[in-house]
């Protein structure tokens, strides 16, 4: 594991952006819809690393679920690797397990698998790397 | 804000430390108790950034609570800037107070302020500098 590429932020609209604005004092320097998830997201870039803050589209998308249970806040931690079938591998030769067989398409023309929260204490992991 | 300084994250019991060791690749570069706080914190180096892990030590305490009532997870972010009591007054002059009135003794040397989640859309957020 490289480094941190991002921490994820469930929103529950889109004027929570400002918030997160000010406090970083600049605005997102990426915005994106991601249909596939039904979600928008925004990213900031903080020092080497960033932070994501994630929109739900739709009612059904995962995001919404979550917020409509958790009432938004901190989502997922996102691993950058540079070779990600390889880190995958090591993984599951010590039973960890991701929740996708191959990496899928991910925000920021990176790749990406997760592992479901009870694998790690509770936390939602994300590991990306560039295809 | 010049950094992601760390992402804690509760964790039930000393246990959880050696999966967290596994997905990493490395063990905790620092371990500390804080009995102001009533926990054990073991900080991981990831690239430039750093994975805290917050053990509670009393079930009084208020990484005990978070764990009771929501099972463990990711608990806060850090950020790092250079001064703090700048920082803080550049986000008390645009309406956003941290819960402690002067910054406050933290891991690894540093000091820090916190805001309550329901400043930043339910994130825990702590600012850290170097006294």
């Amino acid at each position: 594991m490289e480094s941190i590429d991002h921490i994820a932020i469930a929103i529950p609209q889109a004027e929570a952006v400002s918030l997160w604005e000010k406090l970083l004092g600049a605005p997102p320097f990426h915005v994106e819809e991601v249909p596939a998830q039904g979600v928008k997201v925004y990213f900031f870039q903080v020092g080497p690393t960033k932070v994501e803050l994630i929109e739900p589209l739709s009612p059904e998308s995962a995001v919404a679920r979550f917020i409509e249970k958790k009432g938004g806040g901190l989502h997922h931690i996102a691993f950058y690797t540079e070779n990600l079938i390889e880190e995958i591998n090591r993984l599951r030769d010590m039973g960890f397990s991701p929740l996708q067989d191959t990496p899928q398409p991910a925000a920021l023309g990176k790749q990406a698998v997760f592992f479901h929260p009870k694998t790690f204490t509770g936390v939602l992991v994300e590991l990306v790397s560039f295809p």
